[in-house]
């Protein structure tokens, strides 16, 4: 049994992380920390009767006496404040779910703030396991991808050698209202949500040079890319369109079985993907079709899951040793 | 390990019981069965990587010489032309989730059909385990409890003692729309459930002679019943509001709390419930307030859970002998 | 053609006032005011295009010399600040939509807070045209009903000489979330509504003893009233249950056909009522079933405007001479 | 005056018709018609002391003796039989919403099945406003455009003569429930379409040829056209994203602007476009931003309306030669 903690667990990835590691066989919840104390069934009363553990004021060196390794379920800057003092003591591995460890310096201050923690960052490794698995095995520190980027990514990467570079990419993506997180604003209100949808931050979402960036370094050389996403009223789920232009006949759909055919969380289908498939699981379903020497590629994850605590789990059994699936949810809340 | 079945797998309550099964560790699927043969993930998509088992033709022969126990998801008139045909064969167990099994001859004639099997329906046991666990630990047959059935009774036996029957109750429910089942019927489609709500079947649903059944029964005397079932824009989920006029002054909070202290599955609350809290559970979550000597008792369920297939297994447990919390779901879907 | 103003005009009652008005063949829409001023259809983009009116800030002055009736789209406290200093000067009169002249000065106090205009609240209307119509035609200010009170009230009056009153009335009632305005709680986050229901302040909201007040005073001695209000997933709409024991024999459906036989937004159904046949217009639906001596009525409004925007035109049109259902909605966005 | 009728009342366009035509000053609805003959209330109980209409059994000779011009709000091949014959007797005019009149006989029957009326096929004209106002003003038969193509092609026209023909368009739209009509199909189910998202008919949808074969006349030579139409949990509201490569530098913004600067109901707006703006009008909102010499168009209409019955007023307007905008709706439902 590994010790793990959660500091940042009273947002929703917080709350995933605590009802993925209760019934994980190898870890044991060990500190749970957010900005104030309290108790976490008292944050999330439908824990009452299940978990009753204390929620304490976050501090670095508590967490790395108290954890073999520590997931920050936080917003960026404070990501890299906690890592950096987690990782200075040496024992503790971090997975962090913040932005903070994603993209390189150039990007990262580009789209977000200065950087305060350029040493860890520069050997940070980002946590897609399709992508960068053999790595992660071996890091003290992985950046877990965002949600957009990784249904984004994994659709693209199986085509990136039949794609055209000069046209890239175009992605309409479309994300649950968790998406937003939990902090009050107009946008997630449920009257401007229900019966709506609207595309948000188009053509310049920081997730865009994310997905950018990972494509283009896989592919080496840089992919031009659009990307638009959108706020649906739906609480968890996310649903991708990759448009591309092809530079070579393909068969489109052998290519995607192939390229995933070792991969036990991607799954290939041969319809369009719902995201109710996979809401609740870490699953990736892809389907993919072509027409006129162009492709659509069609992805769905659950943006908390796969998009971040189960993905984030999944980047902590590799990192332990342990095999990628333990105790990862593979059952869809769908019916 | 015993060897479970389930016949009608293509419905909700079908694959919900697969899913609970399949992390089960002390029931192992070994039939699955419904009207047309295939396999469970061609019937839900959402399990695919995850359980292929084969679904074969519905046969009660072949369900009890394959399981020690089968679990018959199957409407009314359906659910007792199995069970018959099974436990005659005198080895295999019974949970059945129609209605056949539910009522007393006369009450069940009136709301449903002929009965067929009027030996077993006098020996089958309600399998309301906060009621009648004792006797569903011996008996070959449970009579599964509806959803609005095990939501109001819930609620309401812990005042029987207080409560003046000649007002008797007046019961408020709310269901999600999957209570409805999967059958394609204009009150199902989606553009007359969004952005609607509704009572239907009016002080006249068959659940209403089903909780005063129960209620008469624990009480030893009739108990007037006003059973008002609506409609509401989700997919799982119910919500339930009790009336009644107390005989006599209670702490209200404390009757319930001491009702249900040494119940794993029932919580007691300290402010209104929300079906959030439990939806993916099997819990069902009670509050209860005073006001000019009446009292509303207010309680929340999974319909398709707690009303009816992890509510299944924890039968299944009893009349195994084993545990009976063993596998059963107790985090919520909610964040 | 009169003159008429909307002070609070960025809510949502406010759009809703403005979207009645355009199209009112006596009314002109001559002011509009909130706390900050900007142009209409900045704060609603949905009217541009439409109606590009300025904002302004609001002054109780300019209010009464630019029109001859102003609606007061304000939350409690602000509305009698400004109906007493607009009354002050004489000519314009006053729908105010706030709670502070619906309830007795004690109930009021109890409710709210310390009222500050006790000599309108002494002469001030009670604006349910089916209860008041005539004291409506000759007053200056009216107090506009608040939604559940008129959904409630509208289904109680007919049944009052048959009910038991020591018995009295037990309300269910159920709110799309606009009822709740538009300022940002955790309530009405998206992530919390959806796939939710629950109940908030139950036996203890304000609008229960609006309700209670108006039902004793019509049926001149005091009811008992249990009132439980919900939250349910829909942007607009309300539907209530009355719970009531009959002191007599009664054909319930016909005696609430012979109630409300001249009453042209008023509608008797049938069968239960729906809230999508009604949202988008000014009707109540009611529906009403007997059982064991007791009964059951069953109504619905749309919360913005029978609740409150277009029976406050209604008002309007009452105390300005015009035909009450001059430039009313009738037609549901239902389909 | 002149007397219209509506041939296929039961529907969701039928009743959106209805509520047009019962508001609009100039048109008196002379003339229902369905399957089965009964009472326009009693299909749709929210008409209910609105509208108390017969409904007759369709029969084209009585229409065109009845009705000034006709409203034909049937499915593909019940069109053209209607029109057809209603048009033989040489008096009365046509709006046919559905597909009959759309397309080429070549990509009609591609698309659809055999014509049946080519002769007036070869003559009808396609009643989208913007592109064939003119033309309408003078025609006898408008074949009322699909609601993908209307908010497609709005999105497209003003940025053709600046698109790369070879790459051409992609586009991704997003549709409510409402689009796929009131017949019960799994994929209506509340149960499917809650909590979900998904394409369907990728790349192959018949709405694909009516978007290419009109913008390839307009621009006067083929564009390649790749078309996702997905299906998302609102009733109501259909937004689309166009993606194309540019061949010249343009002011995106400003192009778009002074193509529609005379047009009433395209609303080009400074962020992404909304449903719950347009939702309830015949509006179509529009946004455009470009990147890496590409462009994004954005537009969002009410599938029911812009996309079928207000559109189909409006070219009524046209054929009848009133103003195109007489009793149009143009307030949205949201708040």
């Amino acid at each position: 049994m590994k010790r793990v903690g959660i500091i940042g667990v009273s947002g929703y990835t917080g709350v995933e992380l605590v009802k993925i590691l209760l019934n994980h066989p190898e870890f044991e919840l060990s500190y749970l920390a957010a900005t104030s104390e309290g108790k976490i069934d008292e944050i999330f009363p439908q824990l009452s009767g299940v978990c009753e553990l204390k929620v304490e004021v976050a501090n670095a060196k508590t967490a790395s006496l108290r954890c073999d390794l520590v997931f920050l379920a936080l917003p960026h800057e404070k990501g890299m404040e906690f890592a950096s003092e987690i990782l200075s003591f040496g024992t503790t591995k971090v997975v962090d779910l913040s932005a903070d460890y994603r993209l390189s310096l150039e990007l990262y201050e580009k789209n977000y703030t200065t950087h305060q923690d350029k040493k860890n960052l520069a050997s940070a490794v980002y946590g897609l396991p399709e992508l960068h698995r053999k790595r992660i095995k071996t890091t003290n520190l992985v950046a877990n991808p965002g949600c957009y980027p990784t249904c984004s990514i994994l659709a693209i990467l199986p085509f990136l050698p039949f794609l055209d570079t000069k046209f890239g990419v175009m992605i309409d993506a479309k994300s649950g209202v968790s998406g937003a997180g939990k902090s009050l604003k107009q946008t997630s209100h449920f009257v401007n949500v229900n019966e709506n949808i609207n595309a948000y931050s188009p053509l310049s979402h920081r997730h865009a040079d994310e997905i950018k960036e990972q494509i283009s370094l896989a592919k080496k050389e840089p992919i031009s890319t659009l990307f638009v996403p959108h706020l649906v009223p739906l609480t968890r789920g996310m649903l991708v369109s990759v448009f591309g232009v092809l530079n070579e006949k393909i068969d489109e759909l052998e290519v995607l079985r192939e390229f995933y055919k070792d991969e036990k969380f991607v799954r290939v289908r041969n319809e369009p993907v719902q995201v109710k498939n996979v809401v609740g699981t870490n699953f990736c379903d892809i389907f993919v079709k072509k027409l006129d020497g162009k492709i659509w590629v069609n992805s769905a994850i659950d943006n908390l899951l796969r998009g971040a605590s189960s993905q984030a789990v999944i980047n902590a059994n590799l990192m332990c040793g342990f095999d990628e699936g333990l105790g990862i949810p593979n059952l869809a809340y769908g019916i």
